[in-house]
């Protein structure tokens, strides 16, 4: 287990850049002792914050200094013309030239998807990659595997079928699920529901004999634990993922307000923070931060833009295990017989 | 104002049928003077919970035996074809046989939409109608209206700009805002983000000149309280509603987890509870329970199947709310020159 991991990292992407990814970089070369990173970025806005690290860590991690960045509005199909210089594709690059591992970023995902289909090309079979997380469940001894997010935004039935395909794979190799349970997103249970796209979707997951299709699922229902991959359109599962986003927060929100009511409730408040903080903790999105591109030959991992220093972390982990897994040649076996 | 309001309630509809409905019914007689309530279902089932209630509340109520009952799980083309007699049936014809003024259900999203459909036909120049809720905003003040919520499954943009017009008569007559808001949901909000659905629709609705067009909204800004009307096909609302449910119910359930931990934190538990409470209160779905069904001549309201009895109760007031603000004549006249 002694050959290097090596890992690229954008600085410069999501909403605080350099203050959130370089920290997240020396945690994780901290905790994994064959990690060495890449991190792409202007020198002016990183160097500063690599003053303050250990000298030791600092040892495995380069920087290769680019001057352009990737903007959030940035178009996807500028960017890939326009910015060959950005942080984010030479990090991307570097898979190719550098000899990285993975590559992670917190930047533009229309833009990393345009880079990553263009420098690493997709696998055989597929005609556009997915990005996928993996979601906390009720139970929470499991986790479930939900794609795409967004990656497309008008899918056919065929991709869903692809992304069943890619999913199993996923919770078959990172959990050890030896069929995973395959669920289609839809507005109803019952046989009638759904859309054109969903219904002839679920035609084609049910026939293939490689996946264990467990019919429709409610988004309601999405962390119920009752299947190990949920597959939808990439409209419709950015929606179900932001939604809850916007949920919690709205919870977090209301819960502030009544605790500061009064003086009263606000003692109630302090004594039970530190319990409210542990169910923060155990719902929050950044505790499986890190979506994965799948379908790419390559590994590219998405941090949410406004993920925090552990939450970065969190996304360096999943490109990590992913390495780890050999993931990609999963991946492109699994996917092979489509390719025919 | 004292001119009767007769409001008919399929009380065999929802998880628990009578027993919720029944209650709920009451409790609304007992708010409203001049209500009278026209209870559909079967005679066994309702006569038992009659008993109990207030006399003269009783003198308001009248039952009408229906031994038909639409499942759950019947297709809406069987209820339409099959159920002639049920008491959902019944309920939406006596909007037309016995003067009611409004029909309330819990049952059959599917069958509810397709009875309401033949039976009221839609407004002048609606190809199909939409469902929509009132949501409550972080700031707590306004409402946004979002809608569809599944009546449809696979809108065009044509549909979208009719649920936007819909929608901006709900939020000036039932809120008294001048000029609504509409958004429309999307995966982004900058202008090249979306499927073409959604781009066209944007066009559409930035052209009516009837309209006040924001932009697009992402799923976790759909509580901020930026749009009073907030647009999307019937299959992603419908995702994003349950998704938001979902997501309460697990916060719900590991708070509940993280306070049973031990005996301290199971006293703060208990100290909290009423607070708790209050925020469960605050974002609870039944506080703004009774889905409008637009698009239809007639006022057409769906409960949440599992509502409870101030759930249905608050399903009731809704429907209320528009027999009062003549809801069907504001939104034929909005909608006349579409029929055009």
């Amino acid at each position: 287990m002694s050959r290097p991991l090596r890992i690229a990292i954008d600085a410069m992407g999501g909403d605080f850049g350099p203050p959130v990814t370089v920290p997240a970089a020396f945690a994780a070369l901290a905790k994994h002792p064959r990690l060495e990173v890449l991190l792409f970025g202007r020198e002016a806005d990183v160097t500063p914050l690599l003053a303050e690290s250990d000298d030791r860590l600092r040892e495995r991690l380069s920087l290769c200094h680019c001057e352009e960045v990737v903007g959030m509005g940035d178009k996807p199909s500028q960017a890939l013309r326009g910015k060959k210089n950005s942080s984010m594709r030479l990090a991307i690059d570097s898979l190719k030239t550098l000899g990285a591992h993975a590559c992670v970023s917190a930047g533009n995902t229309g833009a990393l998807m345009a880079m990553g289909c263009y420098v690493l090309k997709t696998s055989p079979g597929i005609d556009r990659p997915a990005i996928c997380i993996s979601m906390p469940t009720l139970a929470g001894t499991e986790r479930t595997y939900l794609l795409d997010l967004g990656a497309n935004v008008d899918n056919c039935s065929e991709h869903l079928h692809q992304f069943a395909l890619m999913g199993s794979v996923l919770s078959r190799v990172l959990d050890g699920v030896a069929e995973p349970r395959v669920a289609l997103l839809n507005i109803g249970h019952e046989e009638i529901k759904g859309n054109e796209q969903v219904k002839f979707a679920a035609q084609l997951i049910g026939d293939d004999p490689r996946l264990r299709y467990t019919g429709y699922i409610e988004a309601d229902r999405l962390l119920d634990g009752e299947a190990d991959v949920i597959v939808c359109d990439g409209f419709v599962g950015n929606v179900a993922l932001k939604a809850a986003e916007g949920t919690t927060r709205l919870i977090a929100f209301r819960a502030q307000h009544v605790f500061n009511s009064n003086l009263y409730t606000r003692a109630l408040g302090w004594l039970v923070k530190p319990l409210l903080q542990r169910v923060k903790q155990e719902v929050n999105p950044e505790s499986y931060n890190g979506a994965y591109f799948l379908g790419l030959q390559g590994i590219l991992v998405k941090s949410h833009g406004a993920a925090s220093v552990a939450g970065f972390q969190q996304a360096i982990e999943s490109a990590i295990v992913q390495v780890e897994n050999r993931m990609v040649e999963h991946l492109d076996h699994a996917l092979e017989t489509l390719a025919h």
